[in-house]
């Protein structure tokens, strides 16, 4: 989750910079008076649609501060190095775009927010839609303003347009690093002197890499432009979704990129599914079909998850073959206390258009694979593993049914049910339709949510569970006769500043009262000893491996740098989801403080983030990147979170060199059989088609 | 480095436990009462000289009291499975040992150390030395006594004898993590719109790995055990150099290993170099030569690498062809203030070896490339490339002389020109050695001590100097025409629960007083900005990549979840190290608290350590492998870091399935030109020479 305190007035400040500034951005992409977007050193897939926003900035007051009067007269230029530039009308074939014209303000530090001292700018822009680049290589684009200019280099990579995978299936543990896998081995698997007896699912994957998680005017991401930058190649500002993030107060008009869901529904009219254990709304599901810089927008991403982009021309879009998850108040009408897009009951929207509904674990299971369907488990976030498992009276009582009934959802599927069911429909469907192929993007949401909470149990709890979920979904691959053709890539967004120190000997930290004692139950180094939660208890769970005992006498001593004041037992929630601090009252409601409530028999620990930070946050480190079946090779090493829509784009044979050429009957035999591809109706363009180039 | 508090008596409690303890353990290897050594589930390179120590433990009192008395009759087999079983006297073809007695005494866990409640234990034991096994698959070692078993399972690796690398370079970033690279990155190398635009030379690595570290008694590891990991092949326990960790009070006698660099030099002669910016003594650089159970024993580490092991029939060793690092204490004699083995001057005792010697730089540089070579460039540990190269009056008036002479080390060399010179020496005396190969273990020391002091600038400091010496090292070999015949690898012993979660404003923090309000200066996600560490300063260094302004108005939030109480001002130590708390007078002397000394701007931050700890500590996070040059291959995915030792053994042609078959002339010629191997003389065995299985 993300908080902001310092929003002022007429526009979203958030997003905007001085060149010099840093806490706050005028815009993060535009150190210049001149703002090109996509800007400088951009990379694109031949072929792939965007928009183009023009800005050109005017600062009425400030360290920065002109007439005020923004160039309406700029010019916009693009061409091929070593070619001739061409106007931007010209260059895509398109009619010249309106001016627009706003004023948008924002602080240039903290001080300036204390001193209620925002800076405002006049703003005179454009916008390109729908365009495209098909002949790979490198481009220069460039905007004239007041004398001067802007210059963005953009390349083109020059992919192979080869179909090498029929489907995908992307795994994505939302906030998870390597230090989290590491302890979830520790919690889930036994080691008898030094050699671990069984490995998580993703520990026997055949490539390994590293990818780089920062956004692309920050360097802690959130998971929506990390999200934006996995889909679509670009990477975005803090909380952009499949756009490029404009200074305009309109979250709708920022230029867009298409995600690889369109472009793979486009192309090879292939097969979608969206899974995710968070409410469907939420950053990662909804990135591969909103385009809003707002996540917040959670009306606006359900209806695109069906209608796709209504508001400008796009690509065609007319919903996802699975779409499984939580969030019903985005799905239930204002008339049972949902909040949805112009008050629709979209339960009803998406039956209307053929697909099946189910609500809870059983109906999942009864789900016919051959027709489209939606499945919605719970109000907001879906209940935890640990919940669901293990302290199980906590999915009781919280008046959470996906009916909106006021029942509880107390019968709620996990990742792996909705995963293997989303694997059975898009198969059946896919090959139905000629062989189509499949992608489907499968969210561990919770390792991210319980993580923000310093709920580390049930946070390694969904870990586990996604590694659990791998191992299955690669069982049901292998049985489908589909595992050597699907491309399994298991990543992160981004991370968390978590790891484990030690152990902590609970009996002796609850059996003291002063907080120093209490520190002394850390064991470090020889003292943290061996894992206490793996066959020192009752719990088993087949052929899965989870902590046998969640609460022995020795656990794990963890946590982050980054937190918010809290109290540490360093012993499991029983009661549900940790609330670490809360606001205590007679103060300003943004200053939280340690609950009063939480692991009462821990010591206090002062926080190291803002008083307004009720959480924790993400963090910087790279994450770790799976990958299995065709092109697994090309997953290794360190490389951009951008890297992964381009390996996965390729892989799926999505890079067209020329408007014409979009006739893929390339795809590599070697790994299925006959396939037939469907091929993209023009539509009638508003702002012009993409033109060859 | 690594404290302990609660040693008891007569020998090393610390060591010890019961199978259900966790803080302490009996010993942590021997969960039942009679315990083999190297323990259940160990591997073995074929060949590889090792030592047996059996043990049967009688505890006196305690929760696994017995009548005191081992029994002394104990027997001993080991046979092939599914093969015949003979004494392990007969197996091996050696005299039966004489047996041994001892006690020692444990605590049982926090309460029995505040009632001071030992639990003592007689033991009854033998040691088999210097042993082998040849054939590779799996054995089975039974220890009989009381009428019951302990069986140890053994797998001997079925590893290719064919050389495939001429050399090997093993640089070891201590305590390095996936999180401070990406740190490193944030602050040495710029960044354009998300794209950077110069990476890290290990990002540039084509092979990307996972090592687990843990030790194998505890899941936290320190720099001993982890070493004897990565250089043998076996984990150990915490503190322990090149052996499996006994119960005795002799820290010389427990059971030891063969090292990489003993191995190598053994089977084909190959030129050995050490560097480290620890001083010499220290684990990583000790545990090539060194085998106690004590890391502290550093007078006998010292001894160590020039003369081996002595006081038990090992593999012969006179010494590396270069020994570069800090730790003079070590080498001056006690009338000059060192505290040297058997109060030796070690400099005389090299030198009258043959060697040359360096202390600072400058001699540095002016060694010949034909001799061996010793450089000590200071006491203790060599300074930060911060204070060399930044705030250089640091390096002034620390009386920290080599020569013990009370001047200063002024004129130190840092990680790339001992890095060069040792390659330039190795390469030179290799290849007039018929063209033997060589093995580099180069080492970044204060990565880790420098996150130990939480000084996370020094630290990152440090590791961009460990890449820039990559970078130079791989120009350097190609210079050589030996890049492709070398097998690099770089990789860290453990990590620090580090990471990056924002951006620090410090001129607000700096302006405030209250605590609350300095930590609203953090700004996280997009409030977290750019890096302002690049390009926004005066300093440059050529073509290296290191930070142009370590003070900028905006820093990195950044820390660990694993501290002492401290104080955080997320501003650079411009003094020196940071010592971030101390013990303030009146209270025990082991009970630290805030220096009040230490980042005087900031704010308090109260520790999660036992009070006990003045610094951070080890994390369980699963570190990096990088590798580029012959056998890249086998280093991705995720392994144990016992993987690495055989994955540089295979690939040097180290296996030997056969006492009499150690004629290694298989050395594949596609890496190089012609060579020799120098054969192993057979010295007399004190308890039998390895033989043929």
């Amino acid at each position: 989750m993300v908080k902001s305190s310092f929003i002022v007035s007429t526009a979203v400040a958030t997003l905007a910079s001085l060149a010099s500034a840093q806490t706050f951005q005028r815009l993060g992409t535009c150190p210049t008076l001149g703002c090109i977007l996509p800007p400088d050193q951009q990379d694109f897939l031949a072929g792939q649609y965007f928009d183009i926003r023009l800005e050109v900035h005017a600062p009425v007051n400030g360290s920065e501060a002109t007439d005020g009067k923004p160039d309406e007269g700029f010019t916009f230029s693009i061409g091929k190095v070593g070619g001739k530039a061409q106007s931007a009308a010209e260059f895509f074939g398109v009619a010249e775009p309106e001016l627009e014209t706003w004023d948008f303000s924002w602080y240039e530090d903290l001080f300036a927010v204390d001193a209620e001292t925002p800076s405002v700018v006049n703003v005179a822009s454009k916008a390109y839609r729908r365009v495209a680049l098909y002949e790979p290589g490198e481009y220069e684009a460039t905007l004239s303003y007041n004398g001067t200019t802007t210059v963005a280099s953009w390349l083109v990579r020059d992919l192979s347009e080869v179909r090498k995978a029929k489907n995908v299936l992307l795994f994505i543990g939302d906030g998870m690093t390597t230090n989290m896998i590491t302890a979830a081995r520790l919690i889930g698997h036994k080691s008898v002197n030094g050699r671990y007896q069984s490995l998580m699912a993703m520990d026997q994957f055949p490539t390994l890499g590293h990818q780089m998680t920062h956004s692309i005017d920050s360097f802690i991401t959130d998971s929506a432009n990390s999200a934006t930058a996995l889909y679509t190649g670009h990477k975005s500002t803090v909380n952009a979704l499949g756009v490029y993030a404009d200074s305009s107060e309109d979250p709708f008009d920022d230029p867009k990129v298409e995600t690889i869901a369109e472009l793979f529904h486009r192309i090879h009219g292939g097969h979608i599914g969206i899974v995710s254990t968070a409410y469907l709304a939420d950053a990662t599901p909804a990135a591969l079909t909103a385009h809003t810089r707002d996540r917040g927008e959670y009306g606006a991403v359900v209806d695109s998850f069906i209608h796709g982009i209504v508001n400008y021309t796009w690509t065609d879009w007319s919903g996802p073959d699975v779409l499984f998850g939580g969030g019903a108040e985005q799905f239930c009408p204002p008339s049972l206390g949902g909040e949805t897009y112009m008050n629709l009951n979209y339960y009803n929207v998406f039956t209307d258009a053929g697909y099946q509904l189910a609500q809870d674990n059983t109906s999942l299971s009864e789900l016919s694979d051959s027709e489209r369907a939606l499945g919605v488990f719970s109000i907001s976030n879906m209940a935890k593993w640990v919940d669901r498992n293990v302290y199980t009276k906590n999915v009781q009582g919280n008046e959470d049914a996906p009916n909106c009934s006021g029942g509880d959802a107390d019968n709620q599927p996990g990742l792996k049910d909705m995963t293997l069911k989303a694997i059975d429909i898009l198969q059946n469907r896919a090959t139905a339709d000629d062989d189509a192929g499949w992608f489907l993007m499968s969210e561990a949401a919770s390792i991210d949510k319980m993580m923000h909470v310093l709920d580390y149990d049930r946070a390694l709890g969904e870990l586990l569970e996604l590694d659990d979920t791998i191992k299955a979904a690669m069982a049901r691959l292998e049985e489908l006769g589909e595992l050597e053709n699907t491309q399994i890539v298991v990543t992160a967004d981004h991370g968390h500043g978590f790891d484990v120190f030690g152990s902590a000997d609970t009996k002796y930290m609850n059996a003291h009262k002063n907080p120093r004692v209490k520190r002394n139950s850390i064991g470090v180094y020889q003292e943290s000893g061996l894992s206490q939660y793996i066959n020192t208890g009752d719990l088993t769970y087949g052929e899965s491996n989870f902590p046998s005992n969640w609460d022995p006498r020795y656990t794990l001593a963890q946590g982050f740098g980054a937190n918010p004041d809290h109290r540490e037992n360093y012993q499991i929630h029983k009661d549900g989801p940790r609330v670490p601090a809360v606001n205590i009252s007679g103060f300003d409601e943004d200053d939280f403080f340690v609950n009063p409530e939480d692991a009462k028999s821990g010591f206090i620990i002062n926080g190291t983030l803002p008083t307004s930070a009720d959480q924790g946050v993400h963090s910087l480190t790279d994450v770790p990147v799976f990958a299995m079946g065709p092109c697994q090779e090309l997953f290794g090493g360190v490389y951009s979170s951008i890297d992964i829509f381009y390996n996965i784009a390729t892989c799926l044979g999505l890079s067209r060199t020329s408007a014409s050429g979009e006739d893929p009957n390339n795809y590599d035999k070697g790994y299925g059989g006959k396939f037939h591809y469907h091929h993209y109706t023009e539509q009638s363009p508003k702002y012009g088609p993409p033109a060859k180039k």
